[in-house]
């Protein structure tokens, strides 16, 4: 068990790794800022915490690594990708989407019931990316900004689990002629990983996993 | 020239005509709030005005009558018809989507630059039917109420013109084959009319559709 400091050093040392810091010119202060504000904007819920968001991070950092995408994507997929980790359940308030529809809450009403959780989770993420201070995407140019922001908006978007026969069908109908100069292979490819990671607590030791599902199932009774 | 209160109550005489009051207990005093929620609720811009809402809902009211859709389709889909055209553009600054993407609004990072003006249109169409005083829809079922918001986001969130080829193409892969009896070719074809509605000034006569063309234009160039 890691403390919550501990774990923002952890990603930090993960930006590091895969070479951010020095391909995007991101400041150590921006990039702890920027975590200790992710840190801040997780809630304290059994499930959907600061922790779940290390496990998608930690194991989208594995695959990164595993199938040696760092050979076969450029560094802006595999920051949306490590970024998209990070921030895709922020602000989660232990309520799921169809539970958000049903009782026509406020997120619900704002996203006209078009997931409520991951477009909040994503307005989040550019909110505390917006401020300058914790910014980690400031010293961009206009166009990498745009591309980053528009993969980790799919990103993000792609973890409303509604959606995962969809994305899916799309992954397998290109799978046999993957290429990977092909830009919407890659982005279903990113899709994928993130979904991949999201729910590849039940792919861990047993030991591991199994809290974890006793957490999931809490929150879903709370509800 | 018509006055505002004039217009409210030529809006509230097409609600009568379509038998809407009827069929789905309206009470008068709750449709005039509506009504007057959604007055107060577009701006006092040159284009996405009242103005603009009455005549998007006079040419959706005409079309519901030229083509005899009440022989068609059930009050539920006209009703649906009629009140996405009433809110389709609530609360328009005058700033259009591409304006909201690229200048980081608080609208674009709301919406993570999907459709950001449709979804807030939308939104605040909720927003007013959300207070008991002004929901048009207080005495339907839970399933009517239901399935008549899906059909207005769906409704509301087909305006965005970079849909417009999308929701163009798919309408004339059905087209041959047109079934009113098939819910998905029915939703296809109110998407399809509302957009005729909102982009049917120009089928307009002249001396109407050229002040109009000014007034986009002034707001065009104010942005």
């Amino acid at each position: 068990q890691w403390e919550d400091a501990e774990i923002m050093v952890l990603l930090q040392v993960m930006y590091t790794d895969l070479d951010f810091i020095a391909a995007f010119n991101i400041e150590p202060a921006v990039l702890q800022h920027f975590l200790f504000e992710v840190y801040r904007r997780y809630n304290n819920i059994p499930f959907h915490n600061f922790k779940h968001c290390f496990c998608v991070t930690q194991m989208m950092y594995g695959l990164i690594w595993l199938t040696d995408l760092k050979s076969k994507m450029d560094s802006e997929d595999l920051l949306i990708m490590l970024t998209s980790a990070v921030c895709h359940d922020l602000d989660h308030a232990g309520y799921n989407n169809a539970y958000q529809i049903n009782a026509r809450t406020e997120l619900a009403l704002r996203y006209n019931d078009i997931s409520p959780l991951e477009n909040h989770h994503c307005a989040i993420a550019f909110e505390i990316l917006e401020k300058t201070e914790s910014n980690i995407f400031r010293n961009l140019s206009m166009n990498q900004y745009k591309r980053i922001r528009e993969g980790i908006i799919k990103c993000i978007l792609a973890t409303d689990m509604t959606r995962h026969n969809e994305i899916l069908n799309k992954f397998k109908s290109i799978l046999t002629a993957f290429d990977f100069t092909n830009k919407e292979h890659r982005e279903v490819l990113m899709m994928i990983l993130i979904k991949v990671s999201d729910i590849s607590n039940e792919a861990r030791p047993m030991e591991v996993a199994e809290p974890w599902l006793d957490c999931l199932l809490q929150e879903f009774y709370n509800q």
